[in-house]
């Protein structure tokens, strides 16, 4: 307990607030749920208030969002990859470095066009955006009539009526679920898979109707995941309220047509990278705990919540142990993957690199679900395993991060599963996120400074207790 | 156990989930943490559900904050008092009235200004507004140099040296909180007692550091508490930018001067209303249990979330009980109270009558902490009282509003306290309340509709609870 503590605080053992503790405090067990351990609760406490007070990660996530979007392959996204690599270096991390992996690119090009066509009314401009992958339509746009159906199902079964035609999915959010990314996840599939299946069927393009909880006129744009061998058409997100319309004029008017613009266009891939920084271990290592988030971003707004809250936390956490004087027994490890929106590549080679090379990765946390107030951490090992790491909701409680429950990590994180990682995703507030995911709306001000510090916080807290205490 | 089935559920006894789930959950006792009785969680469930669904808080939200800002005293206060019974009336509640209340009246009349005055240099803008019950200054103003004070203490003790001066109270919120509501419990003398301290030095005017976590260039508002038999001078919000830049020109420019002028006043008081309404109780008519928020908002945005959230989760409560088709066995009431912006005229009234009338309030629940995502409820009782609460935590785990703990119920029912009411506050996250706070941003953008909703479902599920067990 004692050798503990010297290490845990050699630069301040002077002066920690732990002295004033106590004595019959320091004499209970650590580690158990019943009475945490007085030396880490207190360094919890402490890692929260530097964070709050002096925490970096908003202001790194302005820096970072003035660069713009950073769609993967674009020039802002390598520009991105600059300032992440010397960010870690300006905080002083014992080893940074670029890993590159091979990214598609895709582009916009001018803004999408949308019109609801009926005989003898004027056309009606509908809310609309590209998704990623698509191709373009013909320069002067394409227009056919629309079939609506609710899921992949549905469309497959209508087979050869789809021919020539517009398929607009329009399955809304299940609303009575209560976490947002059960709704999204309810939804998602007629966006990768919708427009595969309606190529498939002769269709000339794809309406999705967009991925948000919100009824509002902002479109959410999104990949899609086109099959091998089967015709690649254009698709788009409209608008909540733009599908609402179309849907409604469709009911007492099956003969209304849309017409679709859409300029983007697929590219040769490029070369870009991760950014990887470290602070070794003094103990162990060989022993790596990462944090993670994705670089990349959707292109409408500046992926201020996805997921530059998830890069800024990840680099954050190594800052902030190291400001308050913390020495890692085990290696610290941030990552910025590339590429997650568009395949998850980055995720892919990083996790490819690491099987490769023997490394071992004890924990790995991604944080990619907005920088929103923290609920806690998601931990996707076995429900007996999950109840261990539960011992831990007292370094949690005093600031309402303490919901460790089973669940997802992540998806750059997830190729690491088979080296036998704890895969963990920290979990912030998800009531929010589809107002802003994908969307012109996701930019620095919707993200609230304190939240997204709470969760850099968090995230500090569950990696020096995995440094601390070994994983579960 | 089937006498409370039949009488919870009399409308629904053939359809609901209940049926579904295993005998041997049935055998078990209701009320103790291990494990909630099965019948009131699926209850507690479909509650959330419908509210998520179905819930009608939000669309009374818009409706409400359409009628404008609603100071009290002001023609919109009292338009709203007729929205807020005529939405109670529509939504079929078994009684409906206004219970009558005087209250000042303030006016804020032109935009404020303010310039930062340095000789041999242009005037600079400062953003300012009139704090509520200030005096007008003079109609061209008046000018004045600068003492800028951390604490009532530091200006008391400044004694005559104030005597012509503008005081500048500029101590910022204590951001290593966890809770906003603390910095803000921190800071917030410094507004309401500033004036009175100033005046009785012979001060000129009071500007004082907007109450906010943010650095922005929004200020808020908020009451004076002006001492009787002391001079009442012209008080203002400076927002923290114009805070800051006035502070570092002071360190610079000692004899930097202030220019101010505001134009709102007093008026004669005016007579307004509480607005109450009540579904009876089948059982036990006279225990009530109260849902309550303020009417009132400031001026500046339209109250959105400070309070008219609290307003519309309180009608809500009962709209949604009644909805699932809910018999109450106690009467449940909600209180929309005038004024408590402004002297907590409207609850200190209720709170008399309720004691002079001998009416049984058994519980209250106050929302007026904003329209935010669920933390669980205070529960302003001894610590042996909140541990027997807390043995309904996990009707409240499924959907994250389970943080049941001791802390303060509310402005408004606090005057109940005497009668022996369990006083409780309805707790959302705090961590952007006071982005929003008594300023032009408390608007309905402002809102998130999932969050306001399940506020509102974590109140009803309170209510719900006392209404079958009784309080604890």
């Amino acid at each position: 307990m004692k050798r503990q503590m010297m290490d845990l605080f050699s630069p301040f053992s002077g002066k920690h607030r732990l002295l004033a503790l106590p004595v019959v405090f320091l004499l209970t067990t650590a580690g158990t749920a019943q009475s945490p351990d007085p030396v880490k609760l207190d360094l919890a406490h402490r890692l929260v208030k530097e964070e709050l007070t002096k925490g970096m990660c908003f202001s790194d996530l302005e820096e970072l969002c003035r660069l713009g979007s950073r769609l993967t392959g674009s020039d802002q996204a390598q520009k991105a990859v600059a300032w992440g690599e010397a960010k870690m270096k300006a905080y002083g991390f014992d080893r940074v470095w670029l890993q590159p992996v091979t990214v598609p690119k895709w582009t916009r090009g001018k803004p999408e066009k949308a019109n609801l066509i009926q005989k003898g009314r004027k056309p009606v401009p509908l809310t609309v955006c590209a998704l990623g992958l698509s191709p373009g339509t013909p320069a002067k746009g394409l227009e056919a009539g629309v079939i609506e159906v609710q899921s992949l199902k549905e469309a497959d079964s209508l087979g050869g009526r789809l021919q020539g035609k517009i398929v607009f999915f329009n399955r809304p959010f299940d609303e009575s679920l209560i976490s947002t990314f059960a709704c999204y996840g309810g939804a998602a599939d007629q966006r990768s898979a919708g427009p595969s299946i309606a190529g498939k069927h002769g269709a000339v393009a794809v309406l999705v109707r967009s991925m948000t909880n919100r009824t509002d006129d902002i479109p959410h744009t999104g990949m899609v995941n086109y099959q091998k061998n089967l015709p690649e058409i254009p698709a788009a997100a409209l608008s909540t309220r733009s599908a609402d319309l179309l849907s409604s004029q469709l009911k007492t008017n099956p003969d209304t047509r849309v017409r679709l613009t859409l300029d983007c266009r697929n590219e040769a891939p490029v070369t870009s990278w991760n950014v990887i920084g470290e602070i070794r271990g003094t103990e162990f290592p060989d022993e790596i705990i990462l944090t993670g988030g994705h670089l990349d971003s959707w292109d409408l707004g500046t992926g201020a919540h996805d997921d530059g809250a998830g890069c800024v936390q990840s680099i954050e956490v190594l800052r902030v142990l190291k400001s308050v004087g913390y020495k890692p027994r085990r290696t610290l490890r941030a990552v910025l993957f590339m590429s997650e929106e568009v395949g998850g590549i980055g995720g892919k080679e990083y996790g490819r690199i690491a099987e490769q090379s023997g490394e071992n990765h004890i924990a790995a946390i991604e944080s990619d679900r907005g920088g929103f107030t923290p609920r806690g951490h998601s931990i996707q090992l076995p429900d007996s395993t999950v109840k261990k790491y539960q011992d831990w909701v007292p370094y949690f409680s005093f600031f309402d991060a303490d919901k460790l429950v089973r669940g997802g990590g992540g998806v750059d994180i997830s190729p690491l599963e088979k080296t036998g990682t704890h895969l963990m995703g920290y979990t912030p507030d998800s009531q929010r996120y589809f107002d802003h995911h994908h969307a012109a709306t996701d930019v620095i001000g919707a993200v609230n400074p304190r939240e997204l510090k709470l969760g850099a916080a968090a995230m500090a807290v569950m990696v020096m207790l995995i440094d601390q205490e070994g994983r579960k």
